[in-house]
């Protein structure tokens, strides 16, 4: 056992330490379709922020990479790790410390999943409003990076939701941000600062998390409609309407066919209409109140009718849950249609009917296919990209992503940068604003440990 | 005239610059009441952001700090220009550039004044919520202390309503953070990391606010209590009732006193009640409908009264209009009755009760005196300290701050830490992120000449 591995072990105790063939390939990266399986030299799995503190000190001493790991269910190859590097696994850090019903918050070590908070949080009434479509997720990954995923458009992103940090900084010190404490104008917001970072800047040991109470009552609406441009110009008016959906996705007509049935779900949705639908709008209504739920329904049919959708169907339980599942799985669909990247570009609402034509127009040029749905109340398209040829991919990537940017938007919405797309995102981003980045790194991490080669080299 | 005063006026115009005894007494600080009114050798109000720039290009060739001034209504001294400076008033940059009703946002200059926003967004039924008590602040203020008011409880501070910016490095690079959109995952936040860094990180030179529906119907309620303690455990239990109000201020009596006599306001409590409570919860709601807000309000007003309210106030339209100016003008009427300072501390909600009664025992403990009100919902106390001897009043900062941190809280909730507070913050804070916080500086500011003296020296 060389020097490292030795000391690794003295800190996490050796049967948390993996090496060498020991090293499951699950630890190999995330979900990216673009990543490369890379098995780090080390895997640790600490139990507390004091082990992760010594773990981050000896890699300063001795200058090696260090990758956090969450669950693993990244779309950036963010989580990928250095194969000379040490892989940071949280798993053992998955306590729920804490859930405060007075102050609405809960203190969560940071591999607790989504699926275990929503678990813990049930019977009080309260829960985390995160949701990505992949509840196995962990909150710390969250934070790495500021996932969204289908309530945003109600309750906010990950970035909108932590109130506080404990995290370990790369020179080993560990430091708390923020607090139970909805807002603070003391000191830059380093909370804000580490959200979204990919594990660059500082782990994260502990998050505290906001909670939302649980409104009982719920209904999820869904309206075919003949062309996207229509399905996205509705997009705004719902925002506007203040009935304030917790769920405003759009589903092109290629994707929904493909994950109803991969779910076995019929919608009950006649020949007819489906087969004059370009896209799907799903909308999803919560109340505390059965009664103002049933108004509001009510009220958001007759909008969706007004602009333009071929019929307004208000599905019941089953068919209702079985509906936002099979969305959520739409990237395993995508995946094994045989999706060569999926891409999570964000622009203002308005711009989303440019964006997708405009797309699709560049798609149709490099002979690739371009199909997708996303959290159209937030302007996030998710696009599944159709296309072998890696140069001609990279080109189109340029592409969509610089249109995004000049219709306002940026290169992604929730999946973040991470391995997948750091090139587009150093070429096309201002290079004053790349450099600054590059500063504040440097800040936190002079010696250059965590996560190197993620966002940029 | 000097070299630098040649430059300046070469990039603003001759006429906005000022110098020596054209410098007016206005621009000598803000309204903190411990500031220390001085006078920048320049005063130069930018046209552009390409001016803007220029100013810092030389600023920093010749090492002169700058201070950004928005309206000068801070509480920190955080626009307290220093005497060899360049105060930067961005008076000339107040357009409304934009109303996008469709993106439910507004792109304005950050001189915009929040009365004059206020009043070029009615008509298009939407509005900006971050309403501290003074609407001559300006929104590059608000950006500068990540400014709240009463209205955070609901919409949140400044941080939650600015998606982005155009800002000017002090390096000199005008760069764009955000966007008009909702959410980003594309490299560390810089709108964030920005907002609340009172003018020590970069000037906005545009700012890309949210805007809400205006709700058209609203009520608000005002109930006295028997004792503070029960005042403060009421406001917790109003948060989770889900009735979401969009003002949750208390009052002790002496300030309602003090602001109804101010004020001229008379709200009708008999007699005995007023002089039975020790303090007051003022709750506003707010609905799209106005059945909706009936069935709230009366909802409201039981769960008061069965918090231990001695009696509940639905006040009509001029009296509840009347109490939240009045409420308003509370830093007035405090100054007025010869406050030496005013702090506004923030702890988790639930330990509200804790912080003021064992404030109120420090104050004694110091012959001082402490009143107040505050955003309950937020858990932020704004306290006057009557205290005139200055070691006196410092040692007992120190022990309130120090207090307010104990139990979870940070020193300041959306004034700011500025020149006024900037020793008791750099005494208190962890020494680790407060190296880490001018690293960060460091990263954006190498010369150092953005508001050296705020934050820290
Ligand atoms: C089917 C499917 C659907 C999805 N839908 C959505 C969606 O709707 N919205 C969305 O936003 N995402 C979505 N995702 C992506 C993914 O779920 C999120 O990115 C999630 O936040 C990742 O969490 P994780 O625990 O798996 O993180 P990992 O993949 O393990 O790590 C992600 C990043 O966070 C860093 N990190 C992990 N732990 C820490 C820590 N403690 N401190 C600091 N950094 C850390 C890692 O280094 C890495 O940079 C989806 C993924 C799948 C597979
Ligand atoms: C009666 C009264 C009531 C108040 N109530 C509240 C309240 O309820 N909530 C609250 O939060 N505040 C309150 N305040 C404080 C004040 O209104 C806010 O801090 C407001 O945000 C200051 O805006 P301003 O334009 O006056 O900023 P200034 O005082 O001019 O500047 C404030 C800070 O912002 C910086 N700054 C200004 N412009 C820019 C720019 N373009 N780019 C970068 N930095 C900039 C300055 O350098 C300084 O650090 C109150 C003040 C008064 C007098």
């Amino acid at each position: 056992m060389g020097d490292v591995a030795q000391r690794l072990a003295e800190i996490v105790g050796e049967s948390h330490l993996l090496t060498g063939d020991g090293i499951p390939e699950d630890y190999s990266g995330d979900e990216a379709l673009t990543g490369t399986p890379t098995t780090p030299r080390y895997v640790v799995k600490p139990a507390t922020a004091e082990e992760v503190a010594a773990v981050l000190t000896t890699a300063s001493d001795h200058r090696i990479p260090v990758t956090a790991r969450g669950s693993g269910t990244g779309l950036s190859a963010a989580a990928q790790p250095h194969p000379d590097g040490i892989l940071v696994s949280f798993e053992r850090m998955n306590a729920v410390l804490e859930i405060d019903t007075v102050n609405h918050v809960a203190v969560v070590q940071p591999g607790v999943t989504l699926s275990e908070l929503d678990e813990k949080t049930a019977s009080s009434g309260l829960g985390y409003t995160v949701y990505p479509g992949e509840m196995s997720a962990s909150v710390g990954g969250n934070v790495g990076t500021n996932a969204g995923g289908m309530r945003a458009v109600k309750y906010g992103v990950t970035r909108n939701n932590v109130l506080g940090l404990q995290a370990v900084l790369p020179t080993g010190e560990i430091i708390r941000t923020g607090g139970k404490i909805v807002k603070t104008s003391t000191g830059y917001d380093l909370t804000q600062l580490i959200i979204g970072s990919e594990g660059t800047l500082a782990l994260a040991t502990e998050v505290i998390v906001k909670l939302h109470p649980r409104l009982r009552h719920g209904a999820t609406v869904l309206a075919p409609f003949s062309d996207l441009d229509r399905v996205m110009a509705a997009v705004p008016a719902i925002v506007s309407s203040g009935l304030a959906p917790h769920i405003l996705e759009y589903i092109d007509a290629l994707t929904m066919a493909a994950i109803t049935y991969n779910a076995d779900l019929a919608l009950g949705i006649p020949d007819e209409v489906r087969d004059a639908s370009q896209a799907y709008l799903v909308v999803g209504l919560e109340n505390r109140d059965a009664e103002r739920l049933g108004g509001d329904t009510a009220e958001l049919g007759e909008l969706l009718t007004g602009l333009g959708a071929a019929d307004v169907y208000v599905l019941e339980g089953t068919a209702a849950r079985k509906l936002i599942e099979a969305r959520e799985k739409a990237f395993w669909t995508a995946k094994s249609a045989g999706a060569d990247d999926v891409i999570d570009v964000v622009v203002p609402r308005s711009a989303m009917p440019e964006f997708l034509s405009r797309s699709r127009e560049l798609a149709t040029k490099t002979e690739s296919g371009v199909v997708g749905c996303g959290h159209a109340g937030d302007g996030n398209v998710h696009l599944a990209i159709f296309q072998k040829d890696k140069e001609k991919r990279a080109s189109l990537l340029h592409d969509v992503f610089a249109l995004g940017m000049e219709l306002g938007g940026v290169i992604s919405g929730e999946h973040g940068i991470g391995r997948a797309k750091k090139e587009r995102f150093v070429e096309l981003e201002d290079p004053a604003k790349v450099a600054l980045l590059r500063r504040l790194k440097q800040a936190f991490d002079p010696a250059g440990i965590l996560n190197p080669g993620v966002l940029f080299d």
